[in-house]
């Protein structure tokens, strides 16, 4: 008996040291993924996402995380469900239902989760409005709306160039997607008249009043700005002047180190000459397309982040172009244009010549 | 000079005042949001939503809810955008590969925001599979199958029962949405041979293992039971089998009180005739289909909280029918069948001429 006794208490040891071990185990991992997070959220410089995320979400944690919060389907009907945020919801239409002067009964939508999916719902309201309609969009537009036309089976034509109707409650809102132009050239598949669809989206609110509101990341509302600033919504606005601000700054020193670089007006994208490394790409999460990479200038890109991103641009390049600068800096003039281009042939300035 | 600093003053004193009070008000209505969604969370049955969030998250939150995770598109190709949580996500299909016995390059899949997405994927990936394929469905599905060969334009067949082939990877899984049962019926759109989908969906996961992979809810994984058991999970079959006990004292107290219930093998709803006002209805989040409402026993569904809903039921039935019980307690025979149904015709122990 005695035995038996020591048997079950080795066993029991021994279940307690594993719980253990795996306890230890999963503490280590957590902590190792916590640490490569904030790496890379150091480190990140391509993709319009706001990372500044400690505004007011502890106080928001420490109230609703526990609860089983989900919004099913249409926030304008009523839900059986009623552990749901709805009335927020609607609360963020209405911000911008008021934003475009649009009346109580003339709108209607959805917070999505992404950009994306707005374009998807979005394009399917109108698939359902336009049974045959055709989609009309800028080879620039953002691809979520090819996507769309390959998931609904709609006919879509791309075109160098889409005039843009209005900006209201339009099924797609898109600039040029890689230059970050606010310029008027999107998607449009209804009429001003037939449309009732506000298909936005949190993200474009600025990461203040997202993170509010319980989403994790906030879209540059740069497309927004001509209506804030004739609203005159100041926060949101001074915002937005210092990530236009900071972008110059960008620019400035990416041009002072030599890099070709443009920026559109009222952007918060630059674009500059692809780095030749794809560790560096990589390591700053620089978005490229053929010869270029853009940085989105959110609110938590600072100066500080962007002083050293050039610094280490430039000590890279140092390296990259040594052998021969002329030859083997990119020339980027056909993406951004012969002025903003710093090629042997097109910076007149500093080529070998001079 | 005195008067203008004055003024200033006043003015500054104000904007600090209107501050103060804005924040009280966000306060005040977060209190009561707070309160509210406590009471529908402490009142709710109708959903497979599993409600107990306490367990790993408050030590999650803390370490992780200030980074902005992002798992954009498809897991298994590595992204650029650096604060994502893939191999986690990875992990997760792994876990469901290994319990359906798949191969590591036999699988494919990506974890979705509820059982919906993973319905519409799944469907969408078969299309794209077999472009004029056509989805045969049982009546009884998911809306979200009938939704999928709408918004994707496949041709539909409802079919009063379609015979399920095997449930490793195929398209969408489904017993009776309402009746809970795990019988095998669901929707087929394409060979075991060409399926290396794998739709499944996070919340299939028992609430603590959903809760660690980061998701905020879990359906029953009641259908998931058969290979649990036979591989020998024993904490999540641990509380498949809680839930299911639960199930079974809702049945009979519901029973005992008069209730016409149902319960079918291996499943966590409970059937029974739809309660005759619609507060009551509401109050307690019950889902209701013609003459029939269901509860479905979730693990945050304890003893406590079914002995205090079958109290409710009873004291308002007993107000609901005084006139003539044997006329209005409504007979539900075609859907939960005669030996379930203790209406005045079928309930021959109870009946007025007993």
């Amino acid at each position: 008996m005695a035995a038996a006794g020591g048997e079950k208490k080795e066993e029991r040891d021994y279940a307690i040291a594993a719980a253990e071990a795996f306890a230890a185990d999963v503490s280590r991992l957590l902590a190792g993924f916590r640490q490569h997070l904030h790496d890379r959220t150091a480190h990140h410089l391509g993709y319009p996402y706001n990372l500044n995320l400690n505004l007011h979400l502890s106080a928001l944690q420490a109230q609703f995380h526990n609860f089983c919060i989900i919004n099913l389907g249409d926030p304008f009907i009523e839900s059986n469900y009623g552990v749901h945020s709805r009335p927020l919801e609607v609360a963020v239409l209405d911000w911008f239902a008021r934003l475009w002067d649009l009346q109580k009964d003339q709108y209607w939508g959805y917070i999505t989760s992404c950009g994306t999916e707005g374009n998807l719902h979005g394009l399917l309201v109108g698939r359902e409005l336009f049974p045959d309609g055709i989609i009309y969009a800028s080879t620039e537009s953002h691809y979520s709306v090819f996507k769309a036309a390959r998931m609904y089976r709609v006919k879509c034509v791309k075109a160098p160039k889409v005039t843009f109707q209005k900006p209201i409650g339009s099924v797609s809102v898109s600039g040029h997607k890689f230059l970050g132009c606010p310029a008027p050239c999107g998607v449009v598949i209804t009429r001003r008249e037939h449309v009732n669809v506000l298909s936005t989206d949190i993200e474009y609110l600025s990461s203040r009043d997202a993170t509010i509101m319980g989403s994790r990341n906030g879209h540059a509302p740069i497309f927004l700005w001509y209506t804030l600033n004739k609203k005159g919504y100041r926060g949101i606005r001074k915002e937005v002047q210092k990530c236009l601000r900071n972008a110059h700054y960008l620019l400035h020193h990416l041009r002072e180190v030599g890099v070709s670089a443009s920026l559109n007006p009222l952007s918060n994208t630059v674009v500059f000459e692809r780095p030749r490394d794809e560790a560096f790409v990589h390591r700053w999460q620089l978005a490229c397309e053929g010869n270029i990479a853009h940085v989105v200038v959110m609110p938590n890109v600072t100066i500080e982040k962007i002083t050293s991103f050039v610094e280490d641009l430039a000590n890279n390049r140092a390296d990259w172009y040594q052998d021969d600068e002329s030859v083997l800096v990119p020339c980027i003039a056909k993406d951004i244009g012969q002025e903003n281009c710093l090629c042997g042939l097109h910076n007149k300035k500093s080529s070998r010549t001079a």
